[in-house]
C-alpha cells in the first residue's frame, strides 16, 4: 500500500513552515512481533507541534530530519502482530502525518468507541484539546462560582471547550480573542458570557469587561497580552499556563516585563500544564466528556481540512489565529 | 515621655535610603477609649518596608509623607484602655519606628510570651521571618525527601531559617549567598549540604551543585539570579516568590527573559507568598517553632543594632545583603 507521508526537511526555528516539510510517498511497512498497523482516519493539527520539531527547551526530543512528522491521529488497526490490539480497533495515538502507521502500544494515548461519538471528536473534544481543558481546568484554575474565568485563544480547540465548562462550573468565562467574529462565536456557541477584542486597548478592556479582576486565566498563548492580563488579576488568582502560541521563536529568549512582583503582591500562582503527564486519567476524563457531550452539554467545533499536503499550511493557520476550533486533516 | 520616632520625610523611588527619613521627637499621645500603649523593645527591619513606602503596586496602601515609618516591633504594654490588652502584656504588632505606640487591637500580629525564648526572637525566628519560612516552605515548597531545595538570600533572615527546616524535611537545602564567609556560614550554621556563591558563573555551578535539578527554588530576590535558576529547575518544582530584593525599583518595570515556556515546559508552580495572609496560623506555628529551638533543632542568626537613628542605614544594609541573620533595632 502507498503510504504518503509529510516529512520535516529541514529544521525551523520559531513557527514552522510549509517549506520546512515534504510529501513522500512510500510503501507501507509490515508489522513486526510485538507491533500493529494502524490506518489513519483524523490527522490532527496543534500548536504544540512547533515544540516537536524546534531546537528548543522542550517536552522531548526534537523530531529528526528526514523523519515523518510527529502528531496525533486517530485511526482503525488493521493488521496486528500484538496481543493487546485487535484489528477492527480504533485508536488514537502517536500516529503521524501520514496515511498508515506502523506502531507499538506506547504509541497508544487512548482506545476509541466509535458508537460514543464521531471519530473526529476522539482527536479534539475527546482528544487532547478536551482533556486538557477539563483538567487543567480543574486541577489548576478551580474555579469557584462568581469566579470569572479569561481564556487566551478562546475560540481555539482547548479555549472553545474551557468556555463551555467554566460556565458550567458557575464561574463566568471571558474570551480572549483576536477579532469579533470569533467573539460572538464565542458567545454563541462556547458557553462565553463576554468578549474582548485584544486588538483594542487591553488594559481598560479588560478593567471594563472584568472589574473585580481576573480569578483564573487560562493561557495558551503567553507574550505581551498576558502580561497585561497578569496586571488585572485578582488576588489569590491562578494562571493556567497551557500554552505559548504568541511568541514566535524562543531563540533568542525574548524579553518582557519583569512579572515576579505581580506573582508575590496578587499572591497568584503560575502554574505550566502538559496533557502527556496525565495520561492514566484520559479515559476517565473522556466519558465525562463524551457524556456532557451526549446530554447536548457540549459542544465541539472543529476545522477540517482533506488534504494531507494542506497539514503544514493548517499548522500555520493555527498559530496566526485563522482555524474555527479543532484543526483536523479527513484521511478517508 | 519622649517619643524617638523615624518619619518618613520624601517618598524614594526603589529602596528607601537615610535621606528619606528623619529622626524626630515627640510627647508620647495616652491611649484612648479601646486603645493601648506599648513601649517597643525591638524594631523590625525588613525588606518588605520598601514597599510600604513606594507608590507601587503593593499589598498596603503606602505610608503618608510625615508619618512614623510602618514597620513590626516587639513591646511591652505600659498603659491600657482596652478590654483585651492587659498591662504588661508583651507582644509583636505594627507598632512603628518609634520609642512608644498608641495602637488598637487590630495592630497585634502575635501574643509574645517572654519565658518562651529571648524577646528579640518574636520579631524574627518566631516572628514574620520563621512563620514565612515555614509556611511557605511546607505550603507551597512542599519538600519531599531527596529533594534540592535552593533558597536564595539563604543567609538572610528568612533563609537561614528555611534551610535548617528543610534539612529537617530530609531534602537537601543549597544556599545562593553572595559571598563565600555567608556561604560557610550557611554550612556551618543553617542546616545548608552546598552553596553557590552567584558571582561566579551560575549556570554552571548550578549544573554542578543540583546536577538532578533544583525541586523547590525558594526565593526572596528574584531578577536575574531568579531567571537562571528557573532554567534548572526540575521537573514539577516548585518556586515560592516570597520577596524580590535583587530588583532595586519596579517603576519603570523592568524587563526581563520571558519565562512562560520554562514554566510550561517544566510543569514549574510559581507562587506568590506574603505571610499576613495566614495571621491565623501564627500562634500554632510559632508553638512548632519555639519547640524546634527548645530542642536545640532550630538555630536563629540575628544582627542588632541598638541606636533607633541607624533604622533607616540598617534597611539599606539588609537590601546589600550587609545583614548576617534578622536585622532589629534594641530599645532597651
Amino acid at each position: 500500500m502507498n503510504n504518503r507521508q509529510i516529512v520535516l526537511e529541514s529544521r525551523p526555528v520559531g513557527i514552522p513552515q510549509p517549506q520546512h516539510f515534504a510529501l513522500r510517498s512510500s510503501e507501507t511497512v509490515r508489522p513486526r512481533d510485538g507491533e500493529f498497523l494502524v490506518e489513519n482516519h483524523y490527522l490532527s493539527v496543534d500548536p504544540a507541534q512547533r515544540g516537536y520539531v524546534n531546537d528548543e527547551n522542550n517536552y522531548a526530543p526534537p523530531v529528526p530530519i528526514g523523519a515523518v512528522m510527529r502528531a496525533m491521529a486517530v485511526g482503525r488497526v488493521i493488521a496486528s502482530r500484538c496481543e493487546q490490539v485487535r484489528v477492527g480497533e480504533y485508536l488514537y495515538g502517536w500516529f503521524g502525518w501520514q496515511d498508515y502507521c506502523v506502531a507499538a502500544p506506547a504509541a497508544i494515548l487512548r482506545r476509541v468507541d466509535p458508537q460514543q461519538a464521531p471519530l473526529s471528536t476522539a482527536a479534539g473534544l475527546l482528544g487532547i484539546n478536551g482533556l486538557t481543558a477539563y483538567l487543567a481546568l480543574h486541577d489548576i484554575g478551580r474555579p469557584q462560582p462568581g469566579d470569572t474565568v479569561l481564556v487566551s485563544a478562546a475560540a481555539g480547540a482547548v479555549g472553545s471547550i474551557v468556555g463551555q465548562l467554566a460556565k458550567q462550573a458557575g464561574a463566568r468565562p471571558v474570551a480572549l480573542v483576536g477579532s469579533d467574529e470569533k467573539g460572538e462565536r464565542c458567545l454563541a456557541d462556547f458557553g462565553y458570557e463576554a468578549y474582548i477584542n485584544y486588538k483594542q486597548p487591553l488594559e481598560e478592556a479588560l478593567k471594563r469587561t472584568c472589574p473585580a479582576g481576573i480569578n483564573v486565566f487560562f493561557d495558551n498563548t503567553g507574550g505581551g497580552i498576558a502580561d497585561t492580563v497578569l496586571r488585572q488579576m485578582a488576588l489569590f488568582g491562578r494562571v493556567i499556563q497551557c500554552g505559548t502560541m504568541s511568541i514566535a521563536s524562543w531563540v533568542p529568549n525574548p524579553q518582557g516585563p519583569r512579572n515576579e512582583r505581580e506573582i508575590l503582591t496578587r499572591r497568584l500562582r503560575v502554574e505550566g500544564f502538559v496533557i502527556f503527564d496525565h495520561v492514566k486519567r484520559y479515559d476517565e476524563t473522556a466519558r465525562i466528556l463524551s457524556a456532557m457531550r451526549a446530554e447536548g452539554r457540549l459542544r465541539d467545533a472543529e476545522d477540517i481540512e482533506t488534504d494531507i499536503a494542506l497539514a503544514p499550511q493548517a499548522l500555520v493557520d493555527v498559530y496566526s489565529g485563522r482555524n474555527r476550533g479543532k484543526k483536523l486533516i479527513r484521511l478517508r
